[in-house]
């Protein structure tokens, strides 16, 4: 493995944790709660899903929880969340491209991580897509709301089975970590798309 | 182990998979869902019960993910629901038969696969249990609903503990293939009964 | 390990059962539930954050399975729940003190068994306070019901936090034994006053 890449896919991936950290705190705010409310919606949204992936793979603890720096980059981005409201323009405009940028990485990293552990390409890309998805499902769940891919909005979950399935055809063809970077190149900018001109997939509630 | 019989405890557990499957797509119409919905809830409905008594048992995979066949079958059944409403009179029919059958099946794979680690009857009852009825319940709680069976309206879990119960008396008496279609067959008519009657436990909300 | 101390925290942990297992029956008669609802919400109030905290360590297969009294013990509860209410003077007085012990207990023994796998000090806060407060999350998901922790109302979770706080400062400077007892006898105070005065943590909702 290229240590350089390496290096590089493990920042793109706190990246992704510190993104969804701060979007689990702004949420927390939304919905006026306490400091222990930022701390508890900031972890769900930054590592449940790489949790849940680990959880259901059972080939060991949790990454989120044996790396040291993953449950503090969540803690830190949602006590930022929790001094700094970020409802600016700027940010508005910045967090579709993070969000994206973590939601291609995640789907990656998971789908690889199912492939490397020999299960087949469908399951790994439910795990690839539970990485990318599943911390927001489980943050919806704990506040009794409706995921937010159930309500037909945009087709973020989509972009995920996207990026996974894009990891899945580079399985082998390149290395792993080119594969984690064109996968997230490739997921990014769809759900930017995506949520720039409101797509939904077919269906009655469209 | 009988080739035979082993092969026809598949197949059941692979009927209930499709026709909770079939299940979780017909929730997925009436909350008018999209295609990912579908696909969401046919997963959780089909394989969520599995999942969870695999998770919390921790000895190895979940069988829904190493098992090409589940997820392939819980996916198309979603995707036939998704093409073809299940409203009709011979689908509410056929229906509570081939749910009752799954139930039974389920319990009592469940039960056998926890007695086959070490467990106790006590806890092999509890993950008997969840085996039937814990996909149901992942999936109310996703969609952000009270699991059905808090509501006091049918004897279902009832049925699946009967099932289990059947499959702790019968284990080491019998074959584990027999004890699991006794179990089924006492189990899936119980079902049955209990829906067309209306049946309920005791309990202030009756 | 000294067998007396040992004994000790074995016999405060299942009190810890016994009381959380009271009040999800309590809780079930609130809302009306049936015999199934009264030992499911017994169940997971009472062994639910056990639970998920050994299914988040996959170190086995979690010990509410495999150790006999667990489930004996969660579920007798439910059962006088069910037929006895517990609502008045005397339980009103009683419960806080030993809901404050249970948390306080589970939350050092929740802390101890991650930091014994090797976990860090920050992993270990999270397990522990999860031990304490995960079986009553769950059991309001499973209602559809927000948390009582995101609600601002109480310092709950900040009292496991602090008891898992002193079991990890106490770790290698006593024995195990020592560091749960000292840490419930600082958690359990805490719960009881914090109930009693009606304190908050500073926030919007506050």
């Amino acid at each position: 493995m290229s240590a350089d890449l390496g290096d590089i896919i493990r920042v793109v991936d706190l990246v992704g944790v510190a993104v969804n950290g701060l979007l689990g705190g702004e949420i927390a705010r939304r919905e006026r709660l306490d400091p222990i409310g930022f701390a508890v919606l900031g972890i769900l949204s930054a590592l449940g899903g790489g949790m849940l992936r680990d959880t259901l793979l059972q080939r060991g603890t949790p990454v989120a929880l044996t790396d040291p720096w993953y449950l503090v980059v969540a803690l830190v981005a949602a006590l930022v969340a929790f001094v700094v409201p970020f409802e600016g323009r700027t940010w508005n405009a910045i967090y579709p491209s993070l969000d994206g940028l973590a939601l291609g990485t995640w789907a990656a990293v998971g789908t690889q991580k199912a492939l490397s552990f020999g299960l087949g390409w469908l399951p790994a890309l439910l795990l690839g897509t539970i990485t990318a998805v599943g911390g927001g499902m489980i943050r919806d769940i704990v506040l009794a709301r409706r995921p937010a891919f159930l309500g037909g909005n945009t087709l973020y979950a989509t972009c995920a089975i996207i990026a996974c399935g894009v990891a899945i055809l580079l399985n082998g063809l390149v290395t792993a970590e080119v594969a984690v970077l064109v996968s997230a190149a490739i997921g990014a900018p769809l759900v930017v798309i995506a949520k720039a001109r409101g797509w939904k997939l077919p269906g009655e509630s469209a």
